[in-house]
């Protein structure tokens, strides 16, 4: 991410240093994770999917970010530190995540050693999981459903669609890039479905009873904006168990994998077993 | 742009709404209309170029949507119209920027009968003119000079980064699609350039002497904003003459061009000629 990112010398500087600021803090780099790991998991060459990696880091950064300003969830802190617009301000907030989002299409468009159809195909899952089929879809159910009493159905959609779109799509193209077949690319689709509910719910559940040290950043916040989440809806003990069914359905969907998909399996017990 | 942007059937309705709310105005297409008469003008298949055409106007609706927001120009009307922000409320307008960006790069990728190599040109072009080298990186240093005493050369710089390069764009993606040769995307790029910067000159005198009712909005905003412009700069006659003299320009770089690249000449004019 350090290298692919502008850097602070290039003009304007603080608009640099803001997507630096929150594309290179703490975070998990969960998605990037899962991208190399896919595409090590099919037999592919994982250097050639660093660009894509970063960029869904990016499009994840953007999205915290816009999610954190004071007209969408009004959140001061992100990962222990002050959130951009607390940072900077509300104006360089909203445009370094739009600058990360166009940075996250040059950096897939700049790749060298894939294939120019593959590199397409790439811009266009991102693209789909990003806009209102995904991410962006969900966050405006999510607004949507704040306050509301909700039924499981509609917290699997806003779940499926905020943050299970972006999860299952670093897996998708870490497979495109490392040229998974058809079979590989069905088994990849299954793996991160689940892999995105699992790493939802546990997130539903840290919110509820994590550590706010190791959170960095306070728990409740969910009750507080009365967001619509498994825990609230069907009790902790009984979303604790579905998390842990998804885990086992995404190591069973890679079954047919070797031993190059060992990392995507140790991915699948942390999303359940982290802490933060 | 209609039949290309989803319908407010689709769940959720509200932000396919307010997506073709603002996207579906009256606006001028200029951007558009120049990836089609570029397109044309190099021989290619105009029908072709309809979905990237439409997805530079999805860019540039983006902007104008975040550029109108309280924490940046805080503009209660746009194109007579009130602005998303206000029609709707500040999140979802933000969502909505951001959904159109999405939409813009799968309108691309799922284009019918091009190549996929141009596809992916297309893409790199028009996330390069859209991020911190481009239009962002123009919208930041235009704010970091707001109120500041600026030379020329900084107008010079605001105005290419954040009007001129999506302009620039705009003309430089029909080329790639309808297959222009070396020679004739070296004219394209100086078409480009000079029709961004007489464009640009053109709305900063429309803003002080133009008709309120045509325009759509309040002149004056820029003298209230505090903006960089070319009459704050040098004066109404000059910009005006130097605005002439891209014109020209603009003309005179395509001037091996046949009759097919006559609405590239009528567009040139027009930019400098409007009224709104």
């Amino acid at each position: 991410m350090d290298r692919l990112l502008p850097s602070v010398t290039d003009e304007p500087h603080i608009i640099h240093e803001a997507m630096r600021y929150s594309a290179l803090d703490s975070g998990k780099r969960l998605r990037p994770i899962l991208t190399l790991s896919a595409c090590e998991a099919v037999g592919g060459a994982v250097e050639a999917a660093v660009p894509s990696a970063c960029a869904i880091e990016c499009i994840h950064t953007f999205s915290l970010i816009h999610d954190d300003l004071p007209c969408m969830d009004d959140d001061d802190y992100r990962r222990g530190r002050p959130s951009l617009h607390r940072a900077y301000d509300e104006a360089i907030a909203l445009l370094a995540g739009d600058a990360l989002f166009a940075l996250a299409f040059q950096l897939i468009c700049e790749t060298k050693g894939v294939g120019e159809d593959v590199l397409l195909q790439v811009c266009r899952v991102i693209s789909e999981a990003t806009g209102t089929g995904g991410m962006v879809g969900g966050q405006v159910l999510d607004m949507l459903l704040e306050g509301e009493e909700v039924t499981l159905e509609q917290v699997q959609e806003i779940h499926r669609l905020k943050t299970g779109a972006l999860i299952k799509a670093s897996v998708v193209v870490g497979g495109l890039i490392g040229g998974a077949s058809d079979s590989q690319m069905r088994a990849l689709n299954g793996y991160g479905s689940n892999i995105g509910l699992a790493f939802q719910i546990a997130d539903d559940i840290l919110d509820l009873i994590g550590d706010q040290e190791k959170l960095g950043k306070p728990v409740g916040s969910d009750i507080k904006h009365k967001k619509a989440t498994y825990p609230s809806v069907i009790g902790i003990d009984e979303s604790a168990r579905i998390a842990s069914e998804a885990v086992a359905a995404a190591i069973s969907a890679i079954e047919n994998f070797d031993e190059r998909a060992d990392p995507l399996r140790h991915i699948a017990r942390f999303v359940v077993e982290r802490e933060s």
